[in-house]
């Protein structure tokens, strides 16, 4: 069958299911009254009953572990991340096999799980992004279940549709009690919010807060609290925050990305959403992080005061709560570990879950209130289609984050990019895989000028009267393949290695495994 | 058929359905796997959608009203609560009928809603209590469907067990943003904790809340978060918070109950529990408030520091925090709308939701971890049984509140009453109401000395040791009956007017019609 944006989608996968082919980026509502949401498992703990474990494996351990379970895992520690592996290798010492991980994400620190992909004790991945050896691996089809990629809002929403059936969450924690209050807020290894972990503490058959550092009861704040956790332990280290920052989550000083950011940041200004009350997130990498630079300098210019920052959340974000420039910052992950001071101390750095931040599925996520959105993008085709996910060689290397969701719900959404990075065409006639629909992205920002969705003549209108430099993005496409000249078509196999969902759960692209 | 105390009960209630009849106090773990949760509804609300009404009548048809719906209210307002009498006013002009109305609790602030059970309006009551005028109006068997009385932590069970399906959850807040952040924290009617509102928001297929503050935003603390919010309201006046003390909320000063807490505090001082680390609750009403005063004196002259306080919190609870005497509180609810700038402003004094509070069903509720509870009672009999609901004339008067999950939790649950009041027994062969069973009842402390729980030989021990009148509970029901007279039975007919649900939904008693 295929979806509305014409991609081919089976109907069905083993292991994974009946597909619902993507109709539309709110298609949900047209079909929330057969949606079925699971409830949060019974619990009833005894009075007095010790949570606390000897070490990790005893906690594995106590919570049942069988083959072909669902274990969770967050990644707030991203490149520094140490539980993961900790956790597989206690799993693989048990003789656990055929275990589907569910991380809200996977970095290059998880290059140590090729191993255990290839020996059959991982099966199967949900994770909203997958790089370095780990992406290589799956890309050559090394799992026997394709890789279910979902943005931070839709695997919120998963959990809580039962998609993502969670039977051991394995939680890190930067302080933590021994009833499992838990945080990311402080201690050696703070790592900031923990909004990724929350909604699998709640659904998990079983939870466990893994900290390296247990503080006298009560954790204050309780980021996860107590009556979700059934088991907690100590370990030598979670991981090692100062590699947190770096990578995608690190300012760019390139200047071609601070070019494009300068321009998107101009493109914000000269809409009308740039005005008292404006409400603005940056995603990660290249030059959208540095779109809050410019934006920065412009409010302190043009005396314009925020609502509030979204995100994802580097220090150039708290350092705009404390001068005043928005009032306040809804926090789901730190893009580096400093910012975690600003949301232990300041009552206005408020930390969310990935159900408040960006699920399609309750009563208002904060990525339906936002204005503006600045995102990279690794292509965006002529439909303003967007490709976060898949390589040049067709591999799986990056990640959906809250890409579509923010897309989604802003008012405004830019995408920035270059035009083409060395011989690579960034702007194409169709992105390989599409991660975020091209209705939901308002204005693509590159170095060779603005191109405005023409569902958004409104923008056009403005951008043009502030005389900037706005083009057709069918005319830019053409202008980079006569620099970098047609782009090589990626081969691929039939068999489908990835599955894209999009947030509401419906299916907007499959990866098919490239041929080498 | 019989319960596990020898109480009748029907196999099923019209209205009710099927009953669960009441095997022990941790009953529950034997019969978890037989356990149905309900998810939460599905929502999905599409961005920038303005959940502002003009009104308390706008939100509510919004919200699609219908005859026969379960209307949700929290009781932090206490005595002063103004707002359910408003909603209930609005649906009556509407013409809904047949309504089930599921507060956390009813006051005498609920008198006024004796004409809607009357013409019709109102047909079912899920309340932890009833009061009042309206009181006597259910004790004479006007609704049509008996009133399910439950505790805090099992009506945040039921709700999660959808044995209480919430159509319109419409929750108070002293303060809320245009999109729904609310808290109880601040504002002109500050109430302090929205404890029992949390779970109402999560679960209701329509959230309103309603308040008398609207402020910008965001509100911080978003006690109940936004995305849980659907419509959100400004009136005139949710209610007087100065009437939240009151009543059962004060701290007594006559002398008979002064010395009963004296003689509590006595017997908690000289058992193994007093100690550093020591966590306390005291409960609402009569000589149960005062011993909190006695144990302060008492950590300060022995110089014992607790770990934490749980409430229902009162100007002594936050004084103590203040002192150092505890490290933290746990608070479900004020007591005292003075609290709440403890709560706004100290991070050790802590919101908890009434599923963290005293829940049954998740990985263990603060009432699991706590030491000592001193609670209050109509009556007890001498299986250690309590009673805190039906009146001498066997009408409905009382709350169950956080009876029997703070006693079934506790290491040391003691009751504090006088043996007798006027011609009244309280210590009795039977009660006629079990709330609370006796299995979780250790100590009864009466100015006639203090009875132990056969099951706890070794309070008996520390007790006697410390020179303490102990006593047996037989002897003292005997006493009493020489004092007062044996007290004249309560004659009833077959209807049953109320049902106790134990907080894990098993039925622990059934109240039937008093004869008048």
């Amino acid at each position: 069958m295929k979806n509305s944006l014409g991609k081919e989608i089976p109907e069905s996968i083993e292991g994974l299911g009946k597909l619902i082919p993507y109709t539309g980026a709110w298609g949900l509502q047209d079909r929330l009254d057969e949606v079925k949401l699971v409830p949060v498992p019974a619990k009833a703990r005894k009075p007095h009953y010790d949570k606390t474990c000897a070490n990790l494996e005893e906690a594995i351990k106590k919570s049942q572990p069988f083959n072909g379970m669902c274990v969770s895992f967050h990644h707030h520690l991203r490149g520094g991340d140490q539980l993961i592996i900790q956790a597989m290798e206690i799993f693989k010492k048990l003789g656990i096999k055929d275990i589907c991980i569910a991380s809200s994400s996977l970095t290059t620190a998880h290059d140590c799980l090729v191993p255990f992909v290839l020996d059959g004790t991982i099966t199967k991945i949900f994770s909203s992004g997958i790089r370095g050896e780990l992406g290589r691996t799956v890309s050559e089809g090394a799992l026997p279940n394709p890789i279910v990629i979902h943005s931070h809002g839709g695997r919120a929403r998963a959990i809580k549709e039962g998609r993502i059936k969670i039977d051991i969450a394995i939680l890190a924690a930067a302080a933590a009690d021994n009833e499992g209050n838990a945080t990311g807020q402080h201690g050696p290894s703070a790592f900031g919010s923990m909004g990724y972990g929350m909604i699998d503490a709640q659904y998990a058959k079983n939870t466990i807060i893994v900290t390296d550092n247990m503080v006298e009861f009560p954790c204050v704040p309780a980021s996860v609290p107590a009556h979700y956790v059934d088991f907690v332990t100590e370990i030598e280290t979670i991981g090692d925050a100062k590699k947190i920052a770096g990578g995608t989550t690190r300012i760019t000083k390139a200047p071609l990305d601070l070019k494009i950011a300068k321009m998107a940041a101009d493109a914000i200004i000269a809409t009308d959403y740039f005005k008292n009350g404006i409400s603005f997130q940056v995603g990660a990498g290249g030059a959208s992080l540095a779109v809050a630079k410019y934006i920065r300098k412009a409010m302190i210019e043009k005396e314009v005061q925020g609502s509030f920052l979204l995100g994802g959340v580097t220090s150039v974000c708290t350092d705009m709560l404390e001068e005043g420039l928005f009032k306040s910052i809804f926090d789901v992950q730190g893009f580096d570990a400093a910012v975690s001071s600003s949301l232990l101390n300041n009552p206005k750095h408020i930390e969310i879950s990935s159900d408040q931040y960006a699920s399609p599925m309750n009563s208002g996520a904060m990525t339906n209130k936002i204005d503006v959105v600045a995102l990279g993008a690794l292509e965006v085709d002529t439909d303003f289609n967007v490709n976060v996910i898949t390589s040049s060689t067709g591999d799986i290397m990056g990640a959906s984050g809250g890409h579509s969701d923010t897309a989604a719900g802003a008012n405004l959404s830019i995408v920035v990019a270059p035009s083409f990075r060395g011989r690579l065409p960034i702007i194409v006639d169709k992105v390989m895989t599409v991660v975020t629909p091209g209705e939901s992205v308002d204005l693509v920002v590159t170095e060779r000028g603005i191109c405005v969705n023409p569902l958004r003549k409104d923008l056009e209108k403005q951008l043009k009267e502030a005389g900037l430099w706005v083009r057709d993005i069918k005319e830019l496409a053409k202008e980079v393949e006569e620099i970098v000249g047609k782009p090589a078509h990626v081969a691929t196999t039939d068999k489908i290695i990835g599955v894209v969902e999009y947030r509401d759960g419906s299916i907007i692209d499959v990866i098919r495994q490239p041929k080498k």
